[in-house]
């Protein structure tokens, strides 16, 4: 198996498109603070479908990250929680999260910055 | 400005998919081997087209993550590398991709078993 996360066919890189990205991001990163139900997920991040809620998960659970249980009351109560694997990425991706939380003024000001130079290089054309 | 990153209008969510999503990482993680060509970097990741990772270096430009440095020598030179934010970034992004390559053969078994186990029940149905 190949490591090259820089080809193609690397099984990391697969897995790399399943965790990162938006929703996969912040479906692990909620339920790092314990586990939720789908409707508690669909309240906590704002914007996600139900749809894509459900693809997020479906894709996780297959991943081997997050675990659905299912209660067998009336109606079963679903939830989610994270995996021990889960709970192991978690580290890397708060220390991603925090990084940008923390940079996102620096970023934003980087942004508006590129803009005005764009709209100033615009207007003198 | 907020600083959580569940809310649809946080600017850290905005950064959060530059950055992560496949083409970003890997973008970002090849640069951090230094300064590189637009050809070298198409190379240098497999299956990018020519539109995306135009799109991509766009986007980390803008945001101050990749400068792109044009030699005035005919014809002219374009290279991109990290800036001082980049190379910050670096660091937890490698540690994600670290986690990921190390952990890539757990998650490619809980996959396999994944689908096995829905091959049983839909035989079974």
């Amino acid at each position: 198996m190949s490591d090259d996360v820089f080809r193609r066919d690397c099984p990391a890189r697969v897995v790399l498109d399943h965790v990162s990205g938006r929703w996969g991001v912040l479906v692990l990163t909620a339920l790092g603070g314990g586990d939720l139900r789908f409707f508690e997920l669909r309240e906590r991040i704002e914007g996600i479908s139900e749809k894509m809620l459900s693809q997020t998960l479906r894709t996780l659970v297959r991943d081997g990250l997050v675990v659905r249980t299912v209660e067998p009351s009336v109606p079963p109560k679903v939830s989610y929680g994270l995996t021990g694997l889960g709970r192991g990425i978690g580290e890397p991706l708060r220390a991603l999260t925090g990084w940008i939380k923390e940079h996102a003024p620096e970023i934003v000001g980087a942004q508006l910055a590129y803009d005005e130079a764009a709209m100033r290089s615009r207007n003198q054309a």
